[in-house]
Parts: C-alpha cells; structure tokens; sequence
C-alpha cells in the first residue's frame, strides 16, 4: 500500500471516531440528562458538552487535517485555505455558544462559574482558539501579508494549532469528570464508584475524545502526508487567485 | 539572535517551569494535605500527585527533548541515547511507584478504584508509557535491530511519545480536578466554587503543568532544533561506539 492507502487506512477511522463522539456526546445528554432546550434549566446545560465537543475537538480535529487529504495537492491552495478557516470559524463559533449556555444556565440557575480548573483550561483554550484564527485570517488569507511574514508566522501557527488540541482535550476530559461527580455523586445519588452504565458510556466518551485527538496528531506528523510547499504559501491571496 | 540563543532562550524557562511544578505539587501535599508517609493513609495517597507530576510529566519532558540541545549534536549519539533512555526509564518507575501508592492508599482505607475516567486515561497513560519504553529498548539501544527496523519504528516512537505527553497532562487535570472535588466539596466540607486559597493553588497548578507541556512541544516542533541525521541513527549500538 502507498503513502496515499495509508492515508486513506488512518483517515476514514479518523473521520468516524469524530463522527463517533459527537453520537456519544449527543446521546449522553439526551437519554441520562433529558435532552435539550434554550431556557436557562439543566436542559440548557446540555447543550455544552455537545458542542464543546463538536467545535473545540470534532470539527476542529477535522479541519486541521484538511490540508493533508492527497487530492487537494494538485489544486490550488487558496480554497482550501478557505475551507481550512471556515470550518474553524464554525468550531469557534459552536465553542463560543457552549459557553454562552453554561453561563446562561449558571446565571439562570444562580450557580457560580470560572472557578474549576476545567473552566480555567477551558477559558484558556477558547482565548487561544480565538487569538489563533484572528491570527490566521490576518497572516494568511489577508492579501497584504507580506509573504516573509507567513513564513515566519507558519511555525508559529502549527504549534499553537496542536496546543489549542492538547487543551481542547484536557478540557473536555476534565469536563467530563466533573460532570460525571457533580450528576452522580452529587444530584443523582448514584455513586460513580460503583460504576453505573451512564459512568462507562461516559468514560468511554473520554477515552474516544482520546484516541481521536491522537489520531489526528498521527495524522498532522507524518512528514509524507504533508502537501508540498507550493507558491500559494508565500503568495499573497490576489496572487494566489491568479495562479494554477 | 541565533537559533541556538532562541534555543537557550525557551529551553531555561521550560526547565524553570518544571521545577516550578515540582515545587507546587510538594507544596500543595505538605500544606494542605499533611505530607508524606508509606502506611496507607491518606499522607501516603499524598505520593500519588507528587510522583505522578515528577515521572509523567516532569521527567518525562526534560527527557524528550535532550537531544535538541545544542551543544550534544557534535557529540556521539549513543550516549544521549542511554541519558534519554535512562531519564524515561526513571520517569517509568517513578509513575508506577505513584500507581502503587494510590492502589495501596485504595486497599488500606477500602476504597474502590479503577472507576473515574481519570484512572482509565492514567493507566493507559502508564502502560503505553511501559510500551514505548521496551518498544525504545528493543528498537534502537539493542545491538540486534537492524537500521531499517530502527527508520520504520522512528515516526512511530516520536508519535507515541507525543501521544503519553499528552496523556500525562490529561491525566494530571483531570486528577487535580476530582481531588479538588473530593477534598474540597467532600471531606473538608470548603467549598470549590467560593475559590479557597488551595483551589486557586491547585488550579495554578494544573496552568503551570498545561504551559510546561506545551513548552515542550514546542521545543520538539522547531525544525532548526533538532538534532542532525547521523549514522549513529541507523547503525547498531556497536559499531555507533566506536564511531566519533
């Protein structure tokens, strides 16, 4: 098998074990929390492990693997410099209205925040998240960049693109705990210690956000997957438009 | 300033930010939980948090980036090889005595472990730490593997090594959170959300611990910083000792 059958054998499992904790996530927070709704109660809640999930690890884990699909090197870069920045503006925006509803549902509900250290992470990690598209917009799609900038930007930029995932990660398994102390041995009354089918399914949650998230750092550090550098990189975008 | 200065420049702070959390995690022990003993008791659960953050994390990230300092690129590989493999390994042993620590602190006071997602992420932690450790040994100390077993298992030591990085610090969030919880909510009665001085503390734990590992990332993604190719790379351990 090729560098190209090796992708597509890491790629396909990479997309469903995505597509896997988003089912997980949803079904967690509708069959044991009651499902969802907009209206400050427990249910508005809900919606923050899900889209946590889908926006700060899901569809950011997928966007940041976009450039590495083999059949998007023989096209121009610019579209998929757009597709790369659009499905992150999506999993920022999904990220940033999780956090509306848990603070709407805190203030409804007259339950303090922002002092768990997974609020803590969390925060950090949305701040970076947002810092680093703002970043990228300005450094790589803005045609005024200068192309020096870029190169020097572009280091920068992964690193802060794999750390965002790390805390991505750390945040959602510490939500998850928390989540998990606070219904079980604390609303519920059923004791997490003495494992019920909602604390396997959620720690099983946990350890697919896992998996996933290495897969796409597999994924990102292998040197074969990697498009070839192409002018499209140093160029400014008017340029880039004008160029095959 | 050069790339070595830049180098010098985030290597002694990543240093400093080790120590700092050493010196976090004994404090927090000693302060607010009594110290340190072997017989059971909750002073000996204290080990847990201390050998887990000094093997997993600590250790582990000086470890992982020994061969990007400069000044060991001139000199033989072998060497550096057995202090990365020596580091790991005394980070290896210092994890499991902090396994043993929990597990023995769990049969004395009769209480069940293995539940939280905490303790599945942590021992998976551990025990692909264990693997890549003899996966480390077989494939590029022993004399016996051959150079093109020891180019096809790098990208995969290099990854795995990223991915229990990773873990690590997942595992030591979501610890530090659950003890909050336990301790704060539970047995002291304070309360987590009203922010404590050791809740504060230990959250500025848990952000010392995400910045160190992401520190260390990005001393491991800089290009410019990693050590040259050489022979003693891709020849086995005796010939590598006599090579200059």
């Amino acid at each position: 098998m090729g560098p190209s059958g090796w992708f597509w054998f890491t790629y396909v499992p990479c997309l469903c074990l995505g597509l896997l904790c988003l089912l997980f996530v949803v079904f967690w927070s509708s069959y044991w929390h009651g499902g969802f709704a907009w209206d400050g109660s427990g249910l508005q809640f809900n919606w923050h492990p899900v889209l946590m999930v889908t926006g700060l690890v899901v569809l950011y884990g997928f966007a940041a693997v976009v450039f590495r699909v083999p059949f998007t090197w023989k096209q121009r870069k610019l579209p998929w410099k757009l597709v790369h920045g659009g499905l992150m503006l999506v999993a920022l925006l999904l990220s940033v209205l999780g956090l509306c509803a848990v603070f709407d549902y805190h203030r409804a509900s007259k339950i303090p925040d922002v002092y768990s250290l997974h609020s803590w992470v969390g925060l950090c990690t949305v701040a970076l998240f947002a810092s680093q598209w703002l970043l990228g917009l300005a450094g790589f799609l803005l045609p005024c960049s200068p192309p020096r900038l870029r190169r020097s930007l572009k280091p920068l930029h992964v690193w802060m693109g794999k750390a965002i995932l790390i805390l991505s990660l750390t945040s959602c398994i510490s939500g998850i705990t928390e989540e998990l102390f606070f219904n079980l041995d604390g609303i519920t009354g059923k004791s997490y210690s003495s494992l019920p089918v909602e604390a396997k399914f959620a720690n099983a949650l946990g350890l697919l956000l896992a998996t996933f998230v290495l897969v796409v750092f597999g994924i990102l550090s292998n040197k074969s997957w990697q498009r070839p550098e192409t002018d499209g990189e140093t160029v400014p975008i008017m340029l880039n438009e004008n160029s095959t």
